[in-house]
């Protein structure tokens, strides 16, 4: 399949799509916030321009308040999927990755309180920091560990099994409301132990055995 | 220019990029939700997957709660605009079209009541219908009447005089938190007068002497 190899042999392209991602899918992590879980899966979008490369450092944004990060399981979508069923969205999965959804944690606040819609705190340039895919043949997406380490201490640590909608269920719902199509990325929500960025920090992201990850904060 | 060409003449492909809105740009719309006028501008994001051609009916969505039309100015963008100045903006704007920001408004003001994001109301298939674009040369941004008549009523009429951020001011906004791409499109914000749309309404909307567009609702 000629989308996948673009993405997953050379890895010299980033994904062009949108970026749809779930809040609140780990229990522990809407605790940390004290934001109650849920009724229904709370659905946000981050455009193709909040995606960088997880290679690339971080830059702390200017004048926006405290920066957050939330590491997550991403997935790379390879079909178009529109009211899909759970056992549609399968063959659609491309590609498995990990994400950094950063987060203006003090400007969403404000806008929470407000009313006012995530974007500016969620969808901002540069808010979707992206690891390399790797193809899903043979990984268990109900069994996956992600770690993150922050300075080489561990900061959040987490499993695809403590999911609220686990990846499937999560790509058929979101297809109901915004048609995916081959080049988006789903991100899947972060465990608990998010917490602010600061100049200098190192982060090292880990997908269980499969992926490793390191960047670092300017 | 190539990317003019594509969207101008033949008319035969919609946008393919990210749709960037704002909301209460018109303090008299604001005013009819018994929303405050923004401290700054509030600023939000359909993907490409919200994008229907005018010319196509609108479907009133199932069991999503009531669906308001909101009309709107819309700008095609032709360059790339990152942290632009107004005067930068100019040559970028590639194109005027008339839009429907369609809205789940019951649905929205669930989500604002929860401090919850506005995709699901905002953002969903078919959530953003377009015009046919024309070219900027020879208008004034400034001064462009907008119209909606349903069933032959006028419902809403604004003039982008009104705005509170104008054109050229809210693309310099807007690139400073989301990089602007060619074929990306710009909404600058509804008048008052909005409301909900029944299925069988036939709609009917006018920019200036510039663009006629009708749709209706099945």
């Amino acid at each position: 399949m000629d989308y996948q190899h673009q993405f997953l042999e050379g890895q010299t392209h980033l994904p062009a799509g949108k970026v749809v991602c779930i809040g609140r899918n780990y229990a522990e992590h809407a605790k940390e916030l004290n934001n109650p879980v849920p009724d229904e899966p709370l659905l946000f979008i981050k455009p193709s321009t909040a995606i960088i490369p997880l290679s690339q450092p971080i830059a702390l944004p200017q004048g926006r308040g405290g920066l957050h990060y939330e590491t997550e399981v991403a997935i790379l979508i390879g079909e178009r999927l529109t009211h899909a069923s759970e056992a549609d969205v399968v063959t659609a999965i491309a590609g498995v990755g990990l994400a950094l959804d950063l987060t203006l944690r003090d400007l969403q606040s404000t806008l929470k309180a407000k009313g006012l819609p995530w974007e500016k705190a969620k969808a901002f340039d540069g808010s979707c920091s992206l690891s390399a895919f790797v193809a899903p043949a043979g990984l268990d997406l109900t069994q996956l560990e992600l770690t993150l380490r922050i300075n080489d201490q561990i900061r959040q640590q987490g499993n695809t099994a403590q999911m609220l909608l686990p990846v499937t269920a999560l790509l058929a719902y979101i297809s109901a409301w915004f048609t995916l199509l081959p080049g988006d990325v789903v991100l899947t929500g972060t465990p608990a132990g998010v917490g602010q960025l600061n100049s200098g920090d190192k982060l090292s992201l880990q997908l269980d055995q499969v992926i490793t990850a390191e960047t670092r904060v300017v």
